[in-house]
């Protein structure tokens, strides 16, 4: 079931075929390194989040660059990584169900795997399936902070948690994930900053109860791509969990800096090629990429190279681009590169990576074609 | 890259693994029959969208029920058909490209194959890609229903169109695609009737002239789940395309009938099961299906066997149910059915059908598992 790839490395860009998922890999290993420097600047560890990419050749690269593992969201998509050469993974998720469970415990038999719960029953049936798998699970509280999504209340509720935890001989306490995710695309800097200072709060609470009962807290997890540079700089969480910054998109793109200019930390790496299948009027051109090949959930996809091109009334398998305000129209057969409106379920939709060398130069060729291997781990 | 499947045949509807995408195996098959009921009441040919189901194992089921072939919007997706045995395949869509063109003209070496066209270079391209494959290709042309997206204007630019298909040595005029997409989820039936009226006036206007150019148009295709039974009835169209119709979506049934009711000409097959992963407090639950399980892009799933629940603030992988209207609040581990918000791209998400016999009483278990063959093909 998986298609064909849309290119063979060494082909000239323009033989590309489309809808192609493109990686510039200049920016890509510039933002590879960006994310590295952040680290080393506030001595923090990186375990980049591997949902926004479902690919061991990208993990490796993030490992290459320092980072300590992967985060992942489910089962399969640890057991993708495991799979791929792997070592460290952490599941920044509750796991519920008895067969997701086993295979969990399992995978702890081949590598090191943590990951998160928020409640008693969860911790107990962790405890059950590690015991059956004779292995020592790493297990992270969740805390809330802020985001109203999992977790459990930050403070007592939370340690009492590490506590059931550290007590059961199959179950290790690792520490604490405070990860705020909504709080990720707060547009202004000034609106992350106080979400993290809260979250922060958060943290520091649970860490003084954690204290109280005894228990060392060696890991406080979280951030992503939005807010990394301040839970880094925070004194408070010592591993970050950044996944898009490797890639960015539009919807990170419309955050902004301090200065109220554009949040430009990352590069846009990642590129959605698709061609013009209809120029029925002057204003309107029709692409060959709609839900299928882009997911719209967080805003739609921009245009870069089209000055005036606007992306809208997609459907499942068409784009139209409202040609309104545009000097160069382009023609049927043409290509055009979109920048994804939300980079991770966009990736999901593809099984191939075409990886460009000499991005929008005359050279630019395929270097490399990269399987989107975790793409539909959803288990 | 496939994913293992989340169930086997044989096993109890309890055991499925989630997130899974099931069929109601009963509604499934009476949805066949009702679509076949109404193409015999009209006298009418049904060639069902494959776009919906991407399933070689469905096109038969509905080939079985009486449709001439089936309707694909990619070449790629055409492929899988013809691989899985389907003899007879109509591309309702416009194809640029030299690569995919060739394989285009290749297949029709293999199965009948036809497709759409809205550009004199377009027409110029297939005619080019047939010749070199030394086969004749069978061409529809497109015309605007008034949806604003691909197709010429209706009148003498189609029939101009047609009238260079028909001179081509490598080229049929096989007939109008009248297809009014946007229609099809206009809310009262008032809308509806009347966009398809419009668009029935379109092809009048575009008949009169291929007769006076004397051209034959043996066939008027189009019609959609929302308004195939307007078209049916229309004497105008003789084939309708419906896709939806099998499974049904929350956004179909938020259409309503003449009489302000609910659409329910068809009834709901499709199901994404999923668990909850997480209980944070008393009016949240959260559930293990987010952006990477469901489509969003039509609204929000419907949570119909759990009255007041609410599904919200979706993630990539996680879906957070509102239940402050809850009178029975599920527990960690329990697993619910929802009704996907649009059924064709959360399709495009999941690998495999899960097929179940006796849905919702206590005998259900899986019949089937069917590969999502076509999943991903977007070239």
């Amino acid at each position: 079931m998986t298609m064909p790839p849309p290119a063979l490395p060494g082909m000239p860009f323009s033989e590309i075929d489309t809808p192609a998922l493109i990686i510039d890999l200049d920016a890509f290993e510039r933002n590879l390194k960006r994310m590295q420097d952040l680290a080393l600047k506030y001595g923090v560890r990186v375990r980049a989040h591997a949902k926004t990419h479902k690919s061991p050749m990208i993990a490796h690269r993030q490992i290459a660059h320092g980072a300590v593992g992967v985060c992942c969201q489910k089962v399969s998509e640890a057991e993708v990584m495991v799979r791929g050469g792997v070592r460290d993974v952490l599941i920044t998720n509750e796991i519920a169900g008895a067969r997701k469970l086993e295979r969990l415990a399992f995978l702890a038999r081949e590598a090191h795997v943590a990951l998160c719960t928020d409640s008693l029953q969860n911790v107990q049936d962790l405890a059950a399936a590690a015991a059956r798998a004779s292995v020592r699970l790493n297990v992270l509280v969740e805390i809330d902070c802020g985001g109203r999504r999992c977790g459990v209340e930050p403070g007592r509720p939370a340690a009492e948690l590490a506590k059931v935890i550290a007590g059961s001989p199959h179950l290790t306490f690792a520490g604490l994930q405070a990860y705020y995710g909504s709080a990720q695309h707060f547009r202004t800097d000034a609106e992350r900053r106080s979400a993290i200072a809260s979250a922060g709060e958060r943290v520091k609470e649970t860490l003084a109860e954690l204290d109280r009962a005894g228990l060392a807290c060696p890991l406080i997890t979280g951030a992503g791509t939005g807010t990394c540079e301040i839970e880094a700089s925070s004194g408070i969480w010592n591993e970050l969990q950044p996944g898009s910054y490797i890639f960015m998109d539009a919807d990170y793109a419309r955050n902004q800096k301090a200065d109220g200019s554009r949040f430009d930390t990352f590069e846009h790496a990642l590129f959605l090629l698709a061609t013009v299948m209809s120029t029925p009027t002057s204003e309107r051109a029709v692409i060959d990429a709609g839900h299928k090949a882009l997911s719209n959930d967080s805003g739609f996809p921009e245009v870069p190279f089209l000055p005036g091109a606007k992306y809208h009334r997609p459907s499942d398998e068409h784009g139209v681009l409202d040609l309104t305000e545009c000097e160069h129209r382009p023609q049927l057969g043409d290509k055009l590169l979109l920048i994804p409106g939300h980079c991770d379920p966009t990736v999901n939709l593809h099984d191939w990576y075409v990886c460009v060398r000499g991005f929008n130069t005359p050279d630019a060729h395929v270097e490399a074609v990269w399987p989107v291997a975790a793409r539909g781990a959803i288990f």
